[in-house]
């Protein structure tokens, strides 16, 4: 696959009319992921909007971050390895929430991530997983993601 | 080995005076764990109990939460596949806990699930870990557990 | 390579003035480091120094905080597999930060850990990497790392 070729994964985005974001690079000194043979490990990457999750923002602006935040990873990991379609499995999804003290639906907000994987990749992007509230991140942040993905062979 | 049938890990849980809990499924759009080749992602479980360690929980009383989390996580993976006695080793236990600004024993607690492995699988049950203290929890649970495990062949 | 000899890594560190410490051994129930086939996955080790982040550290002291603690993570590495030479790569850091309310600058602390380990691995030293914030660490600790590491063999 040429760079800049729209694969099949991408066309199921595009079918629900969403498209990868421009590629934001890594902050800080890392990689935006690592592959370790078929594994991929890809870095905890903020949603592009801040605030406290149940003061600033409601369940369902937090549900539409974390999807925010899972298409800037995809962005991320199509730079990283040049086609999502070279994703086999999505193994692990780790989200999370900047909460308030009472805010205790963080698993409902990594749904809105949840639900785009397996969207894109059907059956073998359900995954196992972590939803956990904190009471800050970096840049203010609403939401952080991370993946670990498994990679076919094809490079 | 048949479903239902007791393995040798239940029988040492058995020898200690528990059992298996019921499984309980998880709460938003995620498996409760995923396989990957022989290694197995066990997806982040909440205590049943909630509160904050520290001020609603004291140290004994959080630790046993730990230990029943690990507990709902084991039964989880039991019914993903089919019997405890294919963990070959115990790689990783992450636990989260919901602690009061003044608490700092994360890993006196998290040693009430690391206690419950090291009984159940020995020495193969001895895991790399993370311990670390949130100021919030999904369903204001006191405690959240997380494993990568190490399987044998024998499907 | 025998027992106590030193290797290339550690003479990098000793070019950059500094060495391993003395292995603090975990202070509870777990391995300092767990290998799975050539996967090591390296227990969080919380920094020696304590406070939290934004009101008692600023951050270039929070940074060599975080360099600190992967100097103790690495002395547990060496005790556990014998020579920091066998790290072939490393995969992934993740970092949580005892932070204020108001600090959102984690990736910025974290990368005193990541500085230095590309100073030491070159660019498999090159990683993934989540960098949070949390309200409370075990112990007080200002910083805290796990990693996971890819190992030759050569054993």
């Amino acid at each position: 696959m040429e760079a800049g070729d729209v694969g099949s994964v991408e066309k199921r985005l595009a079918d629900i009319g969403k498209q990868l974001p421009p590629v934001k690079p890594p902050v800080a000194n890392y990689l935006g992921c690592k592959r370790s043979r078929d594994i991929l490990h890809v870095s905890a990457r903020v949603s592009p909007e801040c605030g406290q999750v149940g003061t600033e923002l409601d369940l369902g602006a937090a549900r539409d971050t974390a999807k925010n935040a899972l298409l800037d990873i995809l962005a991320i990991v199509k730079d990283g390895i040049g086609s999502l379609d070279r994703i086999v499995s999505v193994e692990k999804l780790a989200g999370f929430v900047r909460s308030s003290p009472s805010f205790i639906e963080q698993p409902k907000v990594i749904d809105g991530a949840s639900d785009l994987l397996v969207s894109l990749f059907g059956e073998n992007g359900r995954h196992s997983r972590t939803a956990t509230g904190v009471a800050q991140l970096p840049y203010g942040a609403a939401v952080q993601l991370e993946m670990v993905l498994r990679l076919g062979s094809g490079e």
